[in-house]
């Protein structure tokens, strides 16, 4: 089943208006998360939306909160997110960094007690879209085990890095384990083995057993060791830079909210960049294709056709989950 | 064998000033090669100490060539390296950056036309004591298939990410290929397999055989298509920022000169981050162990247990490289 992108973002609007948003920041959300879907991030679109106007009900997102400049020093500003819907203020600091971008080259703003941000691609997307380089990262609650230990101790944190581009930006939006959590459900719940190792089992084996990694609770980080110290580095970051809250404290409190994120964004110059740009994708694109018939993308250029065809076509969506969405 | 730090650095020292080194860059350029086998890289010290004396023989490096600044605008620069010794010209930019971001908040430098910096810790480790948060990368030749594809188009381009900490910093220094070509070579060497999957066979099979991936030059990148999407962003960023050469550029050229890197310092405020950092890696260190009577670290922590060592005992060497380098 297919949904036209307007309708899903109208019943997005609706069911957030129903619970109290104002107009604005109701259109802003239900554009966000219809978007995610509409590039085919369904995990962070339409499936998502439901947990979403949980948190709202439940009062751990508070749908009125705007962000609050703490402290601002030239280019690098720390902003108080009081615990706000985590689209809306991430939007606000990718803007934010892109208007200091413009005044001083670079820019970057820290944001911490803000909320997930559900998919981090959007602000990459955001930063190109006006011109700038993106380069954003949040932190998360613990959920993959540091390298040489058994126990999560560190977070799937997601390191997003846009480019901007004519005929759409590279936008790389990679998170540090191997298989998100739900990318291990999903093949468990299709009784499929991982395609690559994804983790540990509860001996010690590097496994592609979706269920027994979900048992061992020992995912992998990219690269082993480097994506073990890439999280702990990124967690250093978000959590010094907004004077925020760390995966440990998200960790303790027991829910995933109140978290800390960075955003960045740079002024490329004009004059040769595209050309370099073109030029580096073009090179890139003349590697042999393993397979047949395909070719090498750079990240973001499928999201692009994803988006059209489902612009074109409407986006599908699990029927299920669609009906629940409707009766919000 | 050992020989003690001064010894190295005072050799390295004499042979730069008979290639008609000033003293002022003959003594940074030894400190920087004997530091980094004095911290266990001694890959990129002695190791590498023949190649780079080789190059300014060749004029690949311009001794006496000094950074001059190409554009600015406020927090970020744009240098051109005019090709001079890759580790002064490193050092420079971090060092700018930081004097940026004591400005600014943040401070971002891009350089052109350098040559390799050795080992990227350096520059972390110079920003992180300096009290600055230090973020840098390079790129390199093509050395690494993009995913999907069969042939070298990507570099192994490493990226640092420092955060100044008391007891020594935390600083990750990783490339994005899982296994290093010297690593590959080392193993080969000894006749072992690799740990884990490094790379593909010419059959296209994952393969833990150093050699079948050098034949194949089928390297892996860390986290498969995110390590290849995480070099081709790094690629880009150095490029359009510097306005310089891109991985395809220096393929082209054939040999790893001129290359391409930025420098990123944040100043972090100075009340609650020194407890923050404590926080997030004291929690950190409580995952238990893989191996009974080891312990979690995190990057850096070793390194400066070996260069505590290395102190004390002398730096481990090779007999055959220190007599080749007692000679030049």
């Amino acid at each position: 089943m297919r949904v036209p992108y307007e309708q899903m973002q109208a019943e997005f609007k609706r069911i957030l208006l129903k619970r109290g948003f104002t107009d604005q920041k109701a259109d802003d959300c239900a554009t966000i998360f219809a978007s995610n879907s509409l590039d085919g991030v369904y995990t962070h679109g339409l499936n998502r939306f439901p947990v979403f106007v949980k948190y709202i009900e439940e009062n751990l997102i508070d749908k009125n909160a705007e962000p609050e400049l703490g402290n601002a020093m030239g280019a690098l500003e720390r902003w108080e997110g009081h615990l706000g819907p985590g689209m809306l203020n991430a939007r606000f600091c990718m803007n934010r960094a892109t208007e200091l971008a413009a005044e001083y080259g670079i820019g970057c703003v820290a944001i911490r007690n803000t909320n997930h941000w559900m998919r981090g691609g959007t602000y990459g997307w955001q930063a190109a879209e006006a011109g700038f380089i993106g380069i954003c990262f949040t932190n998360t609650i613990a959920n993959l085990p540091p390298w040489g230990g058994i126990d999560p101790r560190l977070g799937n944190n997601p390191l997003i890095i846009a480019v901007p581009k004519a005929n759409g930006p590279v936008v790389l939006d990679m998170a540090v384990s191997q298989y998100s959590y739900g990318k291990l459900q999903l093949y468990q719940l299709n009784k499929q083995m991982l395609p690559l190792h994804g983790g540990y089992d509860k001996l010690g084996n590097l496994t592609m057993d979706p269920a027994a990694i979900i048992e061992s609770q020992r995912s992998l980080p990219i690269g082993f060791w480097k994506g073990s110290g890439l999280s702990l580095a990124l967690d250093l970051l978000v959590t010094i830079l907004s004077q925020g809250r760390s995966t440990a404290k998200i960790t303790e409190s027991g829910a995933e909210t109140g978290i800390s994120q960075v955003f960045i964004a740079i002024k490329p110059e004009e004059e040769l960049t595209a050309q370099l740009i073109e030029q580096i994708i073009a090179y890139t694109k003349t590697s042999r294709p393993v397979e047949e018939g395909t070719e090498v993308t750079y990240p973001g250029e499928n999201t692009l056709k994803t988006r059209l065809r489902n612009k074109a076509e409407g986006i599908p969506v699990e029927e299920g989950i669609w009906q629940k969405v409707l009766e919000l």
